[in-house]
């Protein structure tokens, strides 16, 4: 099933399914791309504001990013996004850790320009094994609309 | 020379140098992190919303993420950050693309609980050899304050 931007409704709320964050993986992502103390080093990271070594919070919204498109973008006509209206990191996230996502359906615009579109905001959320959130965001993003002879 | 939340102010722009984003690691990043048809598929991105293949939004947060951690808050007392105001993508980015970074500070807010600390509103961008801005955000930074006995 396809599903286009008439198919989603303000309150919908998705699980996005699990992605265990090994240690290895946090250690590559934050070398090459949040080369911080506490992200790559464990020693400066136990000195440092987060207690011991935490995840690139670029890392935690990939993965975040990775569960929404492969649980509900991909059986969607997304477009893409023109970017994120917020975006939290709650909680430091520890190698090893168990991530779980959610999205919701937080609003719904048709587009005024385009009538083949239209914009969803979507609150997602990742969340420990224990349920405390870790990260927060609320991305635009672009669907297509049902093409008029799929309406009956 | 070590950078304190002292030491910013509001208006000052840091240049943070440049990154060039190559093809393999497009996607790479995107088959993990963002594996959607116009990130990963040269075929189905020609016939998709940006016209061939474009880089994953959070890659490009990513590259901005490097330079801005390697040429500026590897010289700051940086205690991490809450989250991004604002993210923007405004135009696709190419396999091959030369980016550079810039970052300017926007606000500054000492903490109230504490005072050993503050906040700098960086707005981030990343621009094309061509001055086009392709991305831009909004990081809430938090800031060692210069201690006491610098003062004088």
């Amino acid at each position: 099933m396809t599903r286009y931007w008439e198919d989603f409704a303000v309150g919908d709320v998705f699980e996005l399914g699990e992605y265990r964050l090994e240690r290895d993986e946090l250690l590559a992502f934050a070398r090459r791309y949040d080369p911080q103390p506490f992200h790559v080093d464990d020693a400066a990271a136990a000195a440092g504001p987060f207690g011991g070594l935490a995840a690139s919070g670029w890392h935690t919204a990939a993965i975040w990013m990775r569960l929404y498109a492969l649980s509900l973008l991909a059986d969607c006509v997304s477009l893409g996004s023109p970017g994120i209206r917020e975006l939290r990191w709650l909680a430091p996230v520890r190698p090893g850790t168990l991530l779980r996502a959610r999205v919701t359906v937080d609003g719904a615009e048709p587009s005024s320009r385009h009538p083949d579109r239209g914009t969803l905001f979507m609150r997602g959320e990742l969340l420990e094994p224990d349920a405390r959130v870790v990260l927060t965001l609320v991305a635009r993003g672009l669907f297509g609309r049902r093409p008029p002879a799929d309406l009956g």
